[in-house]
């Protein structure tokens, strides 16, 4: 009996979890390019190799790496983000701030006026964005069905608890509605190392 | 009589805060050592320079720095705190544990039994440590007088929510009530990066 009601116990939870938790992804360091300076460090036409689909539909990690150059420092290995945008965004923690030795701004995704230049490299080729260094504010991206279920609206600022080895309660944490999205929470490493962050980590809207 | 008023609600504002606010206190990574581990990296009987008093009584950060070596890399220019402690204890980050390649686990200050060791060197000196290494959890230091005003006891596990750029609640924060204390919130630099910390941040305990 134990044995049965133990696996009634972890379906239930299982059942749950599906319900009220929202899976949570630590983001890295990244790099999202636009055609020119795509084409200014890669060449003119170049196709990036896409070798991992991201959870949000229609973006993926490419295979290019740069480095991100600062006069303080440098960020080696940095991932490029598909497909291109309208704008060159580099995405870095406050900790890679540091290094690099540029105050960049909190922003969210796309907000990119009146921020800091940087220089980004490949190999030889380089090119010094005007603008662009953020770091990303943490936000929760929702599809509208569980928009409904949480009782929340796109741009609401709300409170999620995320679990880990050190729980933290995320304040001002926006939610950003769309069809196109999948139901995800976004923390940076900072945010990540902060509250114990692992692969079974799971956020709950506490609004 | 706007100036007046004005003058007023910012003299109230300041009580309140002196009242309710807990400052915090940010700790980079630091290195405490034992007489045995200071007599081999300074030399036997060495004095140490003490540059700047600490927030709690007697703790003083020194002139020395050494490196903390580790297996993938490591970390430079590390502070020695004074005084000599009856064990060496070396506190850094989740992401400087990263850089050393070393898996430090979360613990309170002082419980160091089972915890990694790391190599601390000095210049050409150097010494293995076989314990030691650990990621400190974040704590409130308190007098017995503040700990009847928060109504909280030594060891007792609350919520603290930080000021700051993107304020976080700090679940699972250990408070050490002791007379020879300062009222202080410790937090390390992940923590710090993450709620957006500046010296104007403060704590305010939710339990």
């Amino acid at each position: 009996m134990t044995h049965i009601s133990n696996a009634i116990s972890e379906a239930v939870i299982e059942a749950l979890k599906k319900e009220v938790f929202i899976p949570v992804e630590a983001s890295g360091r990244h790099v999202h390019l636009n055609a020119v300076d795509a084409a200014i460090l890669f060449g003119e036409g170049y196709e990036f190799t896409k070798i991992k689909e991201l959870s949000q539909p229609g973006q993926y990690a490419c295979k290019e790496r740069v480095s991100i150059v600062g006069p303080k420092g440098t960020l080696n290995n940095v991932i490029v983000l598909g497909p291109l945008r309208k704008d060159t965004q580099i995405e870095v923690s406050s900790t890679d701030a540091l290094v690099l030795g540029i105050n960049a701004p909190l922003r969210q995704s796309g907000e990119i006026v009146d921020t800091p230049g940087v220089t980004i490299r490949n190999g030889e080729k380089k090119v010094n964005v005007k603008q662009g260094l953020i770091v990303a504010k943490r936000h929760v991206h929702m599809t509208p069905e569980d928009a409904v279920k949480f009782n929340v609206k796109d741009g609401e600022s709300v409170k999620v608890k995320v679990s880990g080895e050190r729980p933290v309660i995320f304040e001002e944490t926006v939610v950003r509605v769309h069809k196109n999205f999948r139901t995800f929470m976004h923390i940076d490493y900072d945010e990540a190392n902060c509250c114990g962050y692992n692969k079974e980590s799971f956020g709950i809207i506490l609004k």
